[in-house]
């Protein structure tokens, strides 16, 4: 991932529900800080998810993958830095950075399908396709 | 609530995702919690709420009460305690007492309404009414 | 509460991972909110709970009530309204109240106790005891 | 992982609170379950993780993967089955697969850091890497 323009930054702030007893933010807490880096990034594009899924169409994640560099802590100002970095008709793949000032946090990916509410795999809609492949070039 | 045989006793193991900062278990988790009490008291009666979700009904919650009593701790094995202290054709509540060993840890309610999947207000199922209403006397 | 000027507005995004499979925000994640109101008010008071932390006291929960009046749904963008009911020595309350534009979702209040690290009740600093007295006024 | 005797097999619940409103386990709560299965594995070696911080250390998730084959539901009791690939003085490795029944929801690993308190990287105590090593051999 390359910082350029394409990356959409959102801040998040720790609260004591995403941390645990070792004092630092909670490993599976990371996935939903992930979660508004993407939505933020889409909300950004006009392709909200929110809409994807009122036209009867999900994204549900089928990898994650998170590489914990520096531990967080409660009342952190969080940098979430997102981007699309890979588009398929049928799928796509968002990285993310998580930044306190200018420490790397944590770095990782989710990969997601594209399906209808039964479940069967499907193509993106057209608008979707071309927003999300617009991001990557 | 009296500690008679209409309660029902569960018991789970605290995770390290339950607890904050703190070193103890999160206010908010203890929610989670109840939902298992109550979850296993409903199954205990043969009147799950999975099934009861797929004939068609809801019991969202529509109130809330803890009284933290003591804090719990990542590894604790808490006991659970869950009866149905009050149950009408529209709703019910659930009392919860959570301990470690012979400690409370946490008191608490929640009250539910039922509800078909539109959000309309409806009557339980008469095998459910009965049952859980059995349970009262 | 009436809504006068010591009340603190905040806004916050309903992710996924705050819903359930009711289609709803789950009932426990309401508290993280509260939370999050809260926190939000005590630094605009340049009271930070972090602050606090650090010179050694700690607020933890101990009661909880959450009235749940409509459904939040995702990516919603409620807006988190709290104000200090009480304050003495050694413990305060928060009132907080959910919406989505005008909208009632949910109200309800935590009660905290002051203590040390060894869980000794204690007095509030004083700063943060006036701070906090002044905004009950 | 072939899946032989040094494999530890836990069950769990699924709740209302680890699913999300596309209706299935939201893809952050597996690092919960991963932690569960992990937690228990220790656990049953009377190696805890509980004792191993008492003793003054820790061991942070420094990576996580997760790949996810089928959804799991509310109410789902799914089958845990860790099993450790990869013990060195100061990191293990936990591989974790998830079924409902003969079913693979997820599988996917974390991998841990021995650290003290203050954050510096330190060996695990001698009895936790006999202990650990055996199981990997």
């Amino acid at each position: 991932m390359s910082l350029n323009q394409q990356v959409h930054t959102a801040t998040i702030r720790v609260l004591y529900g995403d941390t645990d007893a070792g004092g630092i933010v909670y490993n599976g807490t990371y996935l939903r800080f992930f979660e508004f880096g993407r939505g933020e990034l889409m909300r950004s594009l006009d392709l909200s998810y929110k809409n994807l899924e009122q036209l009867g169409f999900l994204l549900p994640v089928i990898e994650s993958y998170v590489r914990y560099k520096s531990p967080a802590y409660y009342d952190d100002l969080l940098i979430i830095k997102t981007c699309l970095s890979e588009v398929t008709r049928k799928s796509c793949r968002f990285h993310c950075h998580i930044y306190r000032d200018e420490t790397l946090i944590a770095k990782g990916f989710t990969k997601h399908a594209c399906i209808i509410r039964s479940g069967s795999l499907t193509n993106l809609p057209d608008d979707y396709l071309s927003g999300m492949q617009a991001l990557t070039e």
